[in-house]
């Protein structure tokens, strides 16, 4: 760990610090891979801000377009594309769980009596072995899933290649939960073909699901059983993650299905009703791919929507928006107070209060800022205020759906977006980490005083 | 003190549970007063659901109509009207000043050491005292307003009768921040009398300035200015609440500049823009009074109003929303984490955890309600989304303004905004507090963990 703590002196970089500096390189790195005229298709002209735009919305994997992807990236450039998508997904994945790690090792030093958290994962090797970990995993899932995708699609396309560099490009961008599509209308063409839905709903759980999941889930199915090891039990964290992550896919499959029971779903068989309503439930989450145009979903569905992509991914996943667990640990602080207990029991831990006020930080610093963004752009763009939410929500949930409104904003408008899907991707606790100045050590406190709240 | 707990030990009521008991029994009784058809004109027919409506919409202060009220309403009627809207406006004014002080009382008890609130209110008689004084100071704010209004209607009336009574409505209407107009058109027909919206807009704001702030300020302007008095300084809640207040107006009113700059306020003269800022600025802390059709303004005005419709008045006043104290903790708890300290210091004190944490889960319990509430009615009614928004945010604000659609929602989309009403009125904190159990002294506590927040 020395070699570690050196790094950080010697860079004066916090943890947090470092995935910005991340993003912000791979950001202009990959802006300059997209801008070769190489990797485009004959005639394009991309302008700085769309290229700007394309390369954030990529690296941040939300999946917004201002560009169509296969009539401006010729195969070479969609091949480039999804490398782009792999930095942005593995690259921001695999340093959020790196900087999950330090913090639990900090922590732990600090508090070792007061949190029960295992000190196995502190040493340089260590580190670096998880991180090939991860790297292995999602690299693994997604030669699965091209080669499930690739060879399932010989029947929809004439030649192998065409079938291949479909099936790859869709393994990565489900799994990476990008958002971006090379068939030029999402999913829409797979609408009634069950088995690449839920080929896709898989590759996007397992993108967005949070890496911590995946690790102990590995360590729970092939790790070190005897007595007293940690791979006998999940994480806080991991429980917390996982009940949210599919609750909230089961809430929005079920209001879909009441909501557009008289709507989109009217005509519908009840296999296509469940499937629209789970395949557009599963990628609010973070996927993006859509098997139908959402502008055909009915306001109070769109609206749900909207809250449901605010809501977003798990933490150190794929996925942006305010996460799961901040979601969860609000609805429990709530709860246990209407209970009037005084404590945030669940899963038979007890919350810490830091944790508890960090998350209706996150939560509220969020809503101000997008309540903000629609403000403006509502001021800025022609259109209407639905589609503005909409395209926000999706912007700083970095999940990529859109009602159609994307390539036709001013280029303010285009900032903004740029702006919300940056944050929505490194976090808001991260985004208050980069704009905070020194923690200031206090020498001194006021008298407390009490107040009268609402 | 000893009568004063026996009473609340021998109700089994606490003391919030106090307030909405009132409200219970102040909405009973004025629907069987506002249902006589002797103060109704003739020909007039009023649905129970219009009736419990309008009813609530007066207890609660809001001001949202079903019916117009001169046209429902005869002379007499319209004097009954005042009676319910002084129960409600002055009644749970008062009731919510009385428990903030038995809180006080009890705080004090208990963590006296740490924090500094003075005890000189805590007798019965000091008690009764305080409640008179509040019924003193409004009826005189309410006396002053009646004689300076019917004065000055003497111009528009043609009777002394008829100016009377307005200048009576009109003084009622505004200091308990009621809404009501019997004008039929709020105040639109004084939208260039800035004498009229002065009057008014003083009398919204001490309405809604929240009652510990009109006694403190009594106090530092009349009270006993011995060294070692109480009445030298203002509290914590006052210095808060007030700039809070204050600057919410400001915000409302350069915004709605800037934003109707080429729209609404495009044809307009200097002081026009101004007072039609001013006024519609101030209406959204609480009044509901308006001098134009707000459903005039463009969609970034009315989505800002919203916001500042949810924020609301001070506790302890006559107005609704999460409250100005509530958002003001909420932006001084976000500035301070990102700045990177740890308290949270504000005019020379340091808030309570306990009620930073309160401020939160109001917060977020109120937003989740109201959305829960948007995508119900949008389901419900044929309405744009932005009306709709519009109608949630005032209904819970109790604010009272509308762009047009409260006459024309459905049944089920009444009992909804009665429900926003109500739960605006009496508070989230005070909602949770009712809703809740028994409070448990937890006997046991579960080892705290970690967890990755956003
Ligand atoms: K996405
Ligand atoms: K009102």
């Amino acid at each position: 760990m020395k070699i570690l703590n050196i790094i950080f002196k010697w860079t004066h970089l916090s943890a947090i610090r470092l995935i910005v500096l991340y993003y912000a390189l791979a950001v202009i790195f990959s802006m300059g891979l997209l801008s070769l005229p190489f990797f485009h298709n004959e005639g394009v002209e991309l302008l700085l801000i769309d290229l700007l735009f394309t390369t954030v919305s990529a690296i941040s994997v939300t999946g917004l377009g201002v560009v169509s992807t296969p009539e401006t990236f010729n195969t070479a450039g969609i091949i480039a594309l999804t490398f782009v998508l792999q930095f942005g997904g593995i690259g921001i994945m695999t340093l959020g769980t790196f900087i999950w790690i330090i913090f639990r090792r900090r922590i732990g030093l600090r508090e070792r009596q007061l949190i029960q958290i295992d000190q196995n994962q502190t040493s340089m090797s260590g580190l670096v072995k998880l991180m090939l970990k991860i790297l292995k995993t999602i690299l693994l899932i997604e030669l699965i899933g091209t080669i499930v995708l690739s060879t399932y699609f010989l029947q929809y396309f004439d030649t192998w290649q065409e079938a291949l560099l479909q099936g790859y490009f869709g393994a990565i961008s489900a799994t990476t939960n990008a958002g971006f599509d090379i068939t030029g209308t999402s999913l829409v063409p797979f609408a009634s073909d069950y088995f690449v839905q839920t080929v896709n709903m898989t590759l996007l759980i397992l993108g967005a699901i949070g890496f911590p999941v995946l690790i102990e889930l590995q360590d729970f199915l092939w790790g070190d059983h005897r007595p007293g090891k940690r791979t006998n039990s999940f994480s806080l964290f991991t429980k917390l993650t996982v009940t949210t992550f599919f609750a909230l896919i089961a809430v929005g499959a079920v209001f879909m299905m009441i909501l557009e029971q008289h709507h989109f779903l009217a005509d519908k068989s009840w296999h296509e009703q469940i499937f629209f309503s789970l395949f557009q439930s599963v990628t609010t989450r973070n996927g993006g791919l859509a098997t139908m145009d959402v502008s055909e979903l009915s306001d109070p569905t769109l609206i749900l929507f909207c809250a449901l992509m605010f809501i977003g991914a798990s933490p150190s996943s794929v996925g942006g928006g305010i996460r799961t667990t901040t979601f969860a640990i609000m609805l429990l602080t709530i709860y246990n107070f209407a209970k009037g207990r005084t404590g945030v029991k669940v899963f038979g831990r007890e919350l810490d209060t830091d944790d508890i006020l960090r998350s209706f930080i996150v939560i509220t610093t969020a809503a101000m800022i997008c309540t903000t963004a629609v403000i403006t752009l509502t001021y800025l763009e022609p259109f209407p205020i639905l589609e503005i939410v909409f395209e926000v929500s999706s912007a700083f949930g970095t999940t990529g759906l859109s009602m159609g409104i994307t390539a036709d904003l001013s280029t303010a408008g285009k900032c903004i977006i740029i702006f919300l899907m940056f944050v929505g991707r490194i976090g808001i606790f991260s985004f208050l980490f980069l704009i905070r100045g020194k923690v200031i050590k206090e020498k001194y406190h006021y008298p407390k005083e009490k107040v009268i709240i609402g």
